[in-house]
C-alpha cells in the first residue's frame, strides 16, 4: 500500500501546491481521498489512470477538497468509461453534482453510485482486498475521516517449489488458504515448503480538515501511517484552533498517542513557503515525520 | 489591448493543456473569458493579478468552461478582497454558486453582482475604458460569444511641450479631449502642439463553443483579432458539426469573411499533440493565424 499526494495545500493554492487531493494504491487499485480542484491534471501529471480507480472519498464540503470532481466525473465519461464508480461524500454532494450533469446535458457513459458518509463511525467498502472505514473529525461543517486497511492476500506461492512438488495449478487457491496437499500417490506437501507469509496487512488513517482533538483516536490506534493535516505552525496554535485546523505539533502528538509508524503532513497554509519547520516542530514529538510533497509516493 | 491564454483545450486536459480560460487585459484592467478548471492556478503561474479583475465571463454551462469558477470566487474571498466582482453568465449558474457558497458556510467579502446573459445580442458593460457586448453562438447548449472594445483615452499629452507652454496640470484632462488652451497673457496654445493621437481603440471578439456558422459575423465584422473555436482538424469536418465544434478551415473562413486582422485558435481536441496542422490547414483560406499556447500574451 502507498500514497501519491496530488494536492497538499490548504484553500488557496500557494507556491505551486494545489488543493487537497490523494491517491492510495491498492494491490493496484487507486483509492481518491478527496478531490481538489485540478486533481485531474495533477493525476495525468504524475502517471496515476483512472482506469485504476473505482472508489472516491471526500470528507467534507470546502471547494478546496471536492472542486475537482466534476471535471474528473465529467472526463472519465468522455473517455468512454464503462467501469462503475463509487463515490463516498457528504449527503449535499450528490444534489450538487446531479445538477451540474444535468445543466450541461451530460449523461455519464459509467454506472455511478452514490453512498452518503454517516455521521458516525461505519464500514463504507469491505471486499477481497480492503476495507474503508470512517469516523467523524471536528471542522466548522460535517467533515470524516477514513481508514483504508488492506488484507492479506493469503500466502504467497513459491512458484518454483509448486513445480517441484508437481502441484496442479487448480489448487493453488487452496495453497494460498494455507492448506496442504495430498499428491495421487499419497504423498503429502506441507504448505508450509510450497508458500511463504504473504504481504502484512496495512492501515492508513487520513485526518483532515480538523481541530486537534483525540475525539477520533479510537479509530486509529496502531495505524502504519497518519496523514494529519498541519495547516499552521504553533506560533499560530490559536487561530488553528479558531479556524478548527490543527498544528504540526498537534498532529504529532495524535500520530504518537496512536501509536503509528509514520506520520505525514499536509494541508499547509499559503502563508508558508518553507515546510522544513512543520518536519523540525512536530519531530520535537513525533520522529518519523514527513511535510508532504506534491507527487511524491510514500510507502505506508 | 492584449490576451494571455490560461487554457485552450477542449473538455478533456491533455499534454499539460488546460481547459478553457483566458485574460484580457484594457489598460491594466483584467477581463476573464471563461474559467476552466485550475484557472486560478494559471492566473498565479503566468502572474496575473486578480486584483486588476472586476469582471467574469462565462459562455455556457459545460464544465470545461466554468469549473475553475468557484475555486476562483472562494480563493479572492480568502485573501479579502473588497473591491466589487461581476459575473455575467447563463442564467442558471448563479443558483448554482449560490448552493456551493452556502454548503461550504461561506460568506463573500467583496460585493459580487451576478447578470445573466440574454438570448440576443446586448451590451453588458459600457465603461470610460471598454465595451463588452454579448452574441449567441450555435452549441449544444445556449452559449454565448463576446466582443471586447477598448475605448480611446482621448488625445495623449506629451509633457514636454505642456512644460514649454506653461500649461498648469489642471487643464491637462481638457486638453486630452482635444480643446486649445488660451493662457492669461492671452497667446493661445493649439491642441496639436501639446497633444497626440491617443492609441487606437482596439476590437477582440472571442468565439467558443461554435459550430461553423455565420449567423453572428454581423457582430464582429472588422475586429482587430477574433478567437475562434478549432477543435478538430478538417479531416473531423462531420464529426465537428454534429457534436457542434469547428475546425480550424472554418474558423478562418470567419476570420476572412469578418475581415479581421488576425485569427486565434484554441479549444483543441485532445487528440491532437501536435498543433502545427492547425495552423497550416487555417493558414490556406487565412495568413495571419495563430494555434494559441498556454502562457502566451497576443497583441490584439
Amino acid at each position: 500500500m502507498k500514497v501519491t499526494i496530488l494536492g497538499n495545500n490548504s484553500a488557496l493554492p500557494a507556491f505551486g501546491r494545489h488543493p487537497t487531493s490523494q491517491a492510495v494504491s491498492v494491490y493496484g487499485e487507486l483509492l481518491l481521498l478527496d478531490c481538489g480542484e485540478g486533481t485531474q491534471i495533477q493525476m495525468q501529471r504524475f502517471g496515476l489512470r483512472w482506469r485504476n480507480l473505482h472508489h472516491i472519498f471526500i470528507s467534507h464540503m470546502h471547494g478546496d477538497h471536492y472542486f475537482g470532481l466534476p471535471g474528473l466525473i465529467n472526463s472519465m465519461s468522455l473517455l468512454g468509461r464503462t467501469a462503475p464508480l463509487y463515490l463516498y461524500g457528504p449527503v449535499s454532494l450528490m444534489p450538487l453534482l446531479q445538477q451540474i450533469l444535468d445543466l450541461a446535458n451530460n449523461k455519464l457513459t459509467y454506472p455511478f453510485q452514490f453512498i452518503p458518509l454517516p455521521a458516525d463511525y461505519a464500514i463504507l467498502v469491505d471486499n477481497e482486498l480492503f476495507r474503508v472505514s470512517t469516523f467523524p473529525v471536528i471542522h466548522s461543517v460535517p467533515c470524516n475521516g477514513f481508514l483504508i486497511e488492506s488484507k492479506t492476500k493469503g500466502r504467497k506461492l513459491l512458484p518454483e517449489k509448486c513445480k517441484e512438488y508437481e502441484i496442479p495449478a487448480a489448487y493453488y487457491d487452496i495453497l494460498k488458504k494455507g492448506e496442504d496437499y495430498e499428491r495421487k500417490d499419497g504423498f503429502l506437501v506441507k504448505n508450509e515448503w510450497v508458500t511463504e507469509d504473504g504481504p502484512r496487512p496495512k492501515r492508513y488513517a487520513y485526518c483532515t480538515d480538523t481541530l486537534f482533538t483525540d475525539s477520533f483516536l479510537q479509530h486509529i490506534i496502531g495505524v502504519d501511517t497518519v496523514y494529519h493535516e498541519s495547516t499552521y505552525l504553533e506560533a499560530d496554535v490559536t487561530k488553528a484552533a479558531s479556524r478548527f485546523h490543527s498544528t504540526a505539533m498537534q498532529a504529532a502528538q495524535i500520530a504518537k498517542d496512536a501509536n503509528a509508524r509514520q506520520l505525514l503532513l499536509g494541508h499547509f497554509s499559503s502563508k508558508y513557503k518553507d515546510l522544513e519547520p512543520f518536519k523540525m516542530e512536530a519531530a520535537t514529538i513525533f520522529q518519523n515525520v514527513e511535510p508532504t510533497v506534491e507527487g511524491t509516493t510514500y510507502d505506508i
